[in-house]
């Protein structure tokens, strides 16, 4: 049982919208977007985004990890791109437990023992937004000359709002 | 300069479009993608996605990193997903380079040592989906029970392409 067949029913009726044109490779706009994996975020219509115009990366929380870095950097130094957007969002599944009940659970129902792993839940959305916004200024993997701005998403309304760094 | 004033304009036209309803935050398909950050990529069209479908995540190559595993622990034992989709696409960036040359372009241009980090290059776009489907399945923290396809995306048809397992 797959649901995996019904993406690829759909992705038929999508291959004749798309038609046969090659795209760059490097994002038109020249930025990348961190965000979360939710479902009721769709990052191109929120943001105006056409095909081929900016890197979306997502995980749990939109959060800014080792992965993004590594990310970010081929992102930067290999495709070109100079501005970053961290987009966290309300209602986030990453304000739904802490690590302490995450990690009895996890031992409970998969019977693993993942320590004091850090699964990045956060509480408040704006402060998560600029604690992962300073993570950027203070990597030496991100250039000075990057363009960082934060923001959240409201996934009720599809409204952003622009966060302040602290 | 910076190009997310852009992004804040059309997002103020998308929040007439989106009216204001609450989706649930469990996704409706249970399916959890794993994709790449390109630009030339739009899932929830190419995969037939309405807003509350699926989990999205999407790092450089769509690789399926300790960042990703923590992502889908959250994505199936917090939000109930039951399914993964391994993603990735042709012409990829991360098919632009070898680490070896990379640390060496970091270190003349950031002027920082990488030493042996891996960023996760590939040759082989179906070696790579195949790699990572791997991973998955050894992983003690995806269950047995949980559905893991993987295909390739071309970018230039927008067609998807399904990889079976090695």
């Amino acid at each position: 049982m797959s649901y995996f067949d019904n993406f690829m029913k759909a992705n038929r009726a999508y291959v004749d919208l798309h038609g046969t044109a090659h795209l760059p490779l490097k994002p038109k706009t020249r930025v990348a977007i961190v965000t979360c994996m939710d479902s009721r975020l769709h990052v191109a219509p929120a943001l105006g985004l056409a095909l081929g115009d900016a890197h979306i990366l997502r995980n749990a929380g939109g959060r800014v990890t080792d992965d993004v870095i590594r990310s970010l950097v081929i992102s930067e130094q290999q495709l070109g791109t100079s501005e970053i957007v961290v987009l966290h969002h309300t209602d986030c599944g990453a304000q739904t437990f802490t690590n302490e009940e995450f990690a009895q659970q996890l031992k409970r129902d998969l019977a693993v023992d993942v320590k004091d792993r850090d699964f990045l839940p956060f509480e408040d959305v704006e402060d998560s937004v600029r604690e992962d916004m300073a993570i950027l200024k203070n990597s030496p993997l991100i250039p000075d000359d990057i363009v960082i701005s934060g923001a959240v998403y409201d996934v009720d309304t599809g409204r952003i709002k622009v966060v302040k760094e602290s």
